[in-house]
């Protein structure tokens, strides 16, 4: 707690408001919304499924051993609880393809839908009470992060999986009916180990912190269960998780009346880190308006609020999950011609490609102060002449049917890849009607296919 | 990293320090602190066998299943490497009676024996190996603290879990015969899980702390081993364990040349919070001194420095685990001429005793700022008289003789409680002679006798 800043029972308001939540009264705005994040989560954890990472956690995972509660969507192992959530985390997160929410400032659907997947498997769950479970969550996790951010972010935390972890101890208390001093008790177990740093962007780690906050989100809300305490006000108490981990406190954000977060969630159509996502749609908007020729580009200034330094501003990225951090790489592939929404498009060929690297060496990004996180001026030099453009990829889609169509396209590419085209299908017209299924329908759906 | 600080490759440096010790050129002396702190872990180990808090997380181990590799020592199940780690590291917390080390700022062995107990288990290291991996966590882990101290724990952070979680990964890849680079990669996947807050302190994930950097430890040299990658420079990099979870940063501290940390190891001879100690020995000297009667105390000043304010400073205690973090408490109990060293006397008895609560009323805590953590003043007015004393239990005893045969008197009441005077005995001998046993043979002699 900062010196002379209001006390006000913060982790106790958000409890209440995620408990008063019913499945009938969800606006269908919001409704929608959420399916859409739960599509798309589970077309980036199907397209994940070969990533080494997540076969050396589910490799893990096997020698640890554990009662089958629960499946690991890699490879259909049967796995624990808190296995299940950490292996689907970190597939959710590993292509980095997963959604955004600036409030959080990170990933959310990437950390509650494992945690609740697993969850829910294990107790036979609805998906009615799944769907009810995750809007909890996320609305937590946005106000959680609103209270802290920007300085935790800035400190160095990936609040993917400090702010994370709340969300999800959040949606499983919630699944599991915990009342709401017990949630209470979950949200302190789970914030009291609220960890990761953004320096671990670039390796392994980064998406296994996706698979830690839902992990931690589950086994806090078993252990509430249990009975296990800790304090019920962790986000604001003295030397709580706000106060240790940011010098940013705002009550007000976090507490605001009459607001649904999931309204700013945003979706990933380039598989990269969001913050290049408008470097890459000014980008596609020069190539395509100006008919640019990559060979005769001679300059590229790309200029950005200054937080994106410490995130996706690898000058000279040498594999393929710094090329998705780096702000000239994915400037330089999308003036290239490069189909940025492709996942192979990180790898070493588009890497050693040397128009691109031409490019790269072109290329200067300028650091700003006070703009919005995601708004980006790109200026093109080309034969002499200079054309410029900007975009803020901060701001969602209002037309929530032709973000609809969008992510269907981008779910039957991915899902379709692995699943066959008619069971991708069934997956999605299954979530389409969530509230008729159950969350085993729904894991049986993603089982491998040969 | 702080502006202007000069960037040195710490923890490389740190790994190839611990990497470059062997058993055979330990000095005796760091030997034989060594072994005096595993005998003592194993003695406050046994005595919370019972602890509802260690059955409680041995029976969600339980419901989560797992493979026979490791020992959980509370009630003999065999459990997954992780699992055992966690419930022993929080059964070596659990009574707080467990080593400190000021460098950390925390408790030192209660992390690292559990993560090399398991460890060890399940790969049937031998006892020299533990005994030298010990000694290398150890002191990377007073290196690590010293590095971020004293901010980063005046902030909020539990030492013994975010520290702590750096030297068990260290002993645990030292264990597995990790090479530096391996090594590097363990703490950073360790270090990225770094959390703990003190603000947990007088509820269940105080202790739980200590079983979750035991865990972290395991599991990160485990997924190193697979291969996992991580940052190599975790706790100097930009936006690094150092950068965001402190604002001190002292390399110079870190590096000393030609020291050896477990020196400064502490041990506990009364069952409370350390920072308690030097209050709780200068009431007993007062007591013994002038025969104080405390029918007849007026006035008890305690003057500390205000550090412990947000460890040990609870007014009114209304729990156990309160009463252990009460500077009023257990100078009341010590003056009242309670057993300090006895379990049940921070429990609901003491409590309720009206002779103590009368100089908890009467009692008054000064902090003063600059002076050493662990030093205190108690001035005691009893009829009309004022007495005072002084002590600092942040000095290790120099005479390492007499610290032995203190500690064995410890080890002797708490193990011998729980396996009888016979096998206790057995047990410490096991321990004195660590180079020629298994580490199978210590975790069989603590089976449950019935």
């Amino acid at each position: 707690m900062k010196p002379g800043m209001p006390v006000q029972p913060v982790t106790r308001a958000l409890v209440d408001r995620a408990l008063a939540l019913a499945p009938d009264t969800l606006p269908a705005e919001v409704r929608t919304l959420a399916l859409q994040c739960i599509l798309d989560t589970f077309g980036v954890m199907l397209a994940a499924r070969d990533e080494p990472l997540v076969r050396l956690l589910a490799d893990a995972a096997r020698e640890e051993g554990g009662r089958q509660q629960a499946t690991v969507l890699c490879d259909g192992l049967r796995a624990s609880v808190a296995q299940a959530a950490l292996c689907n985390g970190t597939l959710a997160h590993a292509l980095d393809y997963d959604d955004v929410n600036l409030n959080i400032n990170g990933h959310p659907s990437a950390v509650f839908l494992p945690a609740l997947l697993a969850l829910g498997e294990s107790i036979d769950a609805s998906g009615r009470d799944l769907l009810v479970a995750f809007v909890a969550g996320y609305e937590l996790a946005c106000r959680a992060g609103a209270l802290v951010q920007p300085d935790h972010y800035a400190r160095g935390f990936h609040s993917t999986a400090t702010v994370g972890a709340f969300g999800a101890a959040m949606a499983c208390s919630r699944l599991l009916g915990l009342d709401a001093a017990r949630s209470g008790h979950a949200l302190g177990i789970a914030g009291t180990r609220a960890s990761g740093l953004k320096a671990m962007f670039g390796t392994d780690c980064k998406a296994y912190h996706a698979g830690l906050a839902a992990e931690d989100g589950v086994r806090a809300a078993l252990l509430a269960q249990r009975g296990m305490s800790s304090r019920t006000d962790v986000l604001e108490c003295r030397q709580g998780f706000a106060a240790a981990l940011s010098n940013d406190f705002h009550p007000d954000r976090a507490l605001v009346p009459d607001r649904w977060f999931i309204r700013d969630n945003l979706f990933k159509y380039h598989a990269a880190c969001y913050g290049t996502h408008s470097t890459i749609e000014c980008a596609l908007r020069l190539r395509a308006e100006h008919a640019l020729d990559p060979a005769a580009i001679d300059r590229i200034v790309i200029r950005v609020e200054k937080v994106n330094d410490g995130t996706c501003n690898i000058a000279w990225p040498e594999s393929s999950h710094e090329a998705k951090f780096s702000l000239r790489f994915t400037a330089a592939l999308a003036l290239c011609g490069g189909d940025t929404g492709a996942l192979d498009s990180y790898g070493s060929g588009h890497l050693a490609d040397s128009r691109i690297r031409r490019l790269i060496e072109r290329t200067e990004v300028e650091l700003v102060e006070g703009c919005p996180t995601m708004f980006t001026q790109v200026a093109v030099t080309a034969g002499g002449r200079e054309v410029r453009t900007e975009h803020d990829s901060g701001v969602p889609l209002s037309d929530l049917a032709l973000q609809g169509s969008r992510l269907d396209a981008k779910f039957a590419s991915l899902a379709g890849r692995v699943l066959g085209s008619r069971r991708a299908a069934e997956l999605s017209s299954a979530i389409r009607s969530l509230e008729d299924v159950r969350v085993r329908d729904l894991v049986a759906l993603c089982a491998p296919t040969d």
